[in-house]
């Protein structure tokens, strides 16, 4: 059985996914979920997850939701071929973990909030964002970015000098922040969070998977 | 050098990570961080982690912050000693981490925001519960709930037929909600949540947990 995606591409959780599978050299269809329809609330989606959204991952050995489990399974099952992306050593992937954990906990709150608020919430209900709610997330995006800062002062990457999972889980909702938040400045005035960026968004499977579905 | 673990007895992510060590069978010394003194905030926790929370855990090769991260290290650096918390096979431990990832992602959000409102606030700040910001939280936590409840009819634990980290990270919130909300019927009223919270919470690594710190 040949792997299979059920998401959307522009959908940052299944963007991660994408990302993980094109850095590990796995060929992969992706079946595309049409949300627009609810199909990720109908009966044959939530057997898939029960949560009821997307990314899915399924091959001939699981079926997995959740875009970090997802693409941890990735990095683990296809270890010995293209970008290692664990860290070598257990203090190494300790330090990987410590970070995607970072992003999970910290970075994504805040970015996820903004990215709803200044981008997607026009296109989803043409309503315009709350501006409290910017604020609040704007305060702690700046504080969360303000340690990142520090990190890539002292590593080139966030778990250190090898660019790993931790980095790949940043890709697309940082991607939508640059490119549609109207302050991609909290990104670009931070000399090493930028030059970070710069490096891990110029990476093939980034720029492979953000074309992915447009035709 | 000795394990340390730098946080506070009643902090929830310093419990899981005093679990996971306890369930491995791994000695450690608790470092009291004195959060009323505002230790947490000072620079010399700050070095052990920027964000300024606890816990923070220390061995001779690393040092490390953010609770699942943690616990996973201990898991895997550990594995040959105590309880398997990881699952043995790579399918097994992705659902582990599938699961640990629901618990971060969906779980925690719900179940930390009605700890907060219905227990700490009145502790750290003298005020009752925000109860728009309950009602929010407990549609959340109950959507959250029957999609265990249904995942707990299938096996006896979340990943599998076995106890794992995924089920170790539910151990602190759960065991403040049930006994301080008020609405433990969340808990209670769904049979297989409520046997699986009976079964886990009375593992002896929980038991001794909860009386860390107090005499």
């Amino acid at each position: 059985m040949a792997v299979k995606v059920y998401g959307i591409p522009m959908s940052t959780a299944t963007r991660s996914v994408i990302a993980a599978l094109i850095e590990k050299g796995v060929e992969f269809e992706l079946v595309e979920v049409d949300m627009k329809a609810g199909a990720h609330k109908k009966p044959e989606h939530l057997k898939l997850n029960p949560f009821g959204k997307v990314p899915v991952y399924q091959d001939e050995d699981v079926t997995l939701f959740e875009s970090r489990a997802i693409t941890r399974y990735i990095a683990t099952k296809y270890e010995g071929q293209g970008t290692p992306l664990l860290g070598k050593t257990t203090t190494e992937r300790a330090l990987v973990d410590q970070w995607v954990e970072v992003e999970g906990q910290n970075y994504h709150p805040a970015v996820s909030a903004l990215n709803y608020q200044l981008f997607f919430r026009k296109i989803f209900s043409g309503e315009g964002p709350d501006e409290a709610a910017v604020a609040v997330n704007v305060e702690k995006f700046n504080a969360v970015l303000d340690i990142y800062e520090a990190r890539l002062t002292a590593s080139k990457y966030l778990a250190g000098d090898f660019f790993s999972l931790a980095d790949l889980g940043h890709f697309a909702h940082t991607e939508y922040f640059v490119k549609h938040s109207g302050k991609s400045d909290l990104i670009t005035s931070r000399p090493h969070v930028a030059a970070w960026w710069q490096d891990i968004s110029s990476r093939p499977s980034w720029q492979k998977t953000i074309t992915y579905g447009s035709s």
